[in-house]
């Protein structure tokens, strides 16, 4: 299992034939390309600066939208998954 | 349904034809032009070095100014939406 | 009526011909010009890490100085105006 | 009457020939030059994070040095001044 | 033995022979590879505005991905270390 | 006599020929060559967030080493003295 | 004797023939090499936003790696020192 650190979560990118019913669309013209994915795991939340930890907005299971660019691609159990920062992710689709 | 996360905001952008009956018209010359919209969903705050969240100063149905070239374009249920930092919302219309 | 948000303030700029009787005139050498301008309304404040928001210095009314190149311009009701950050402002004219 | 905002001073520049009896005099290898003048309206201060404002160390009438490069000119009741923040004055000349 | 400073930690880089059973495969194209590793040794943390220090999330023999061309290299009685600020620590593999 | 402000200090540069017995030299090949100075005056220190302000760590009188290539140079008196901030001196010499 | 101001550390660089018998070496690609030294004297520390002064972490006589390309030199008393701030120090060995 992979426990993100800190503000960090992994994401499972959503590719087009995965896209909910919902049907969003990404503009061809967008320069900067939001995608779908869904939340596998999160870190423990960004440390303020009383040495509280503030626990992160999304959750397990989650279905957002991130900024395309944004992350660090890993591969485990033969399936791919991107590492961000939460502040990359935009919104949660419910 | 989308909602932002953080300081961020989902805005309907307004065409020209659109536009109030008070009438903005934006000057041709204007470097960084600004955009009016309506405020679809808003972020659940900005969250403080305490822990807590500060409330946005706008909410739903807001008609708003905004920086023409800020933010996230999305495409949901066929109708196009942008998502900006509340700090790129310049003024509400009242 | 046009409210802005947080540190912003929505100036009437005032040209040349409408410059008050103690004259300012501005160098034409200066670099970096600043104007005058008229406070036609006020954010509600620059949030502080505590949650609380600091009141404007300047209120509506305020004849004042700024520094040229800054702000956006919109033009509502057939007036333009300019809405900059409060520290844009440089000087109050009492 | 000037009043600038926050941390900013409105100087007087003194040119050569009002210079101190004391005799400061820039040597003409200085990179940055620095100048003098003489403080004629200070702001309330700088806004701290807990919302209290920090008075300024200079006051009327005081004599100082400030970095020659800095500030915005304006001309008032026919008089040149400079705006500058407080932090581009090095010292006070008692 | 070596033991870092503040939010410092010493990682030792597994090669690629030395992998997870579970398989971890980075993609060729990536851009910022990162690389799986084990921690062993950790700083005693960051240190706060109130001068405590936040114990680090990570501990020693922590198998970790971490961005590839991050911190320093060292090596110490014959062995290669990797010494990285705990930020460019990605995620823990449990 | 000069007062310098906030966490800035007045130095008197010290030649060659005036340094100490414990006998600084400087190396030729340095890139950001130090300095020996003795100071002449200091600010009332850098103020706190909350208001206070934090005495320096130096003295008149304390014989320091500076980076060379730091601070305005002033002329008072007929004397040539350096404007620095205390962050730009490195050690006292004891 | 030199004393250093906050948090700055006096090195006294360790050459080759001088390293441990633990015998770190320093891999000739290193982009960034890190080097061997002994602190001979550390300042009173980081001051923290309430007043108060952080201690280092490090104490005289403590052998360190740190950055090769940080710090600025100085001699005294006819040997060879580095002042570095202590984020530019690595490690301790132990």
């Amino acid at each position: 299992m992979l426990k993100p650190l800190g503000d960090r979560v992994i994401i499972e990118v959503l590719e087009a034939e995965e896209k909910t019913a919902s049907g969003i669309v990404l503009p061809d013209s967008a320069q900067e390309k939001p995608q779908e994915g869904k939340v596998v795991a999160v870190g423990s939340g960004r440390v303020l600066d009383n040495g509280d930890a503030v626990a992160l907005e999304v959750a397990e299971q989650d279905h957002i939208i991130f900024s395309k660019y944004s992350g660090t691609e890993v591969t485990y159990d033969g399936k791919d998954y991107l590492i961000v920062r939460e502040s990359d992710i935009l919104a949660v689709i419910k």
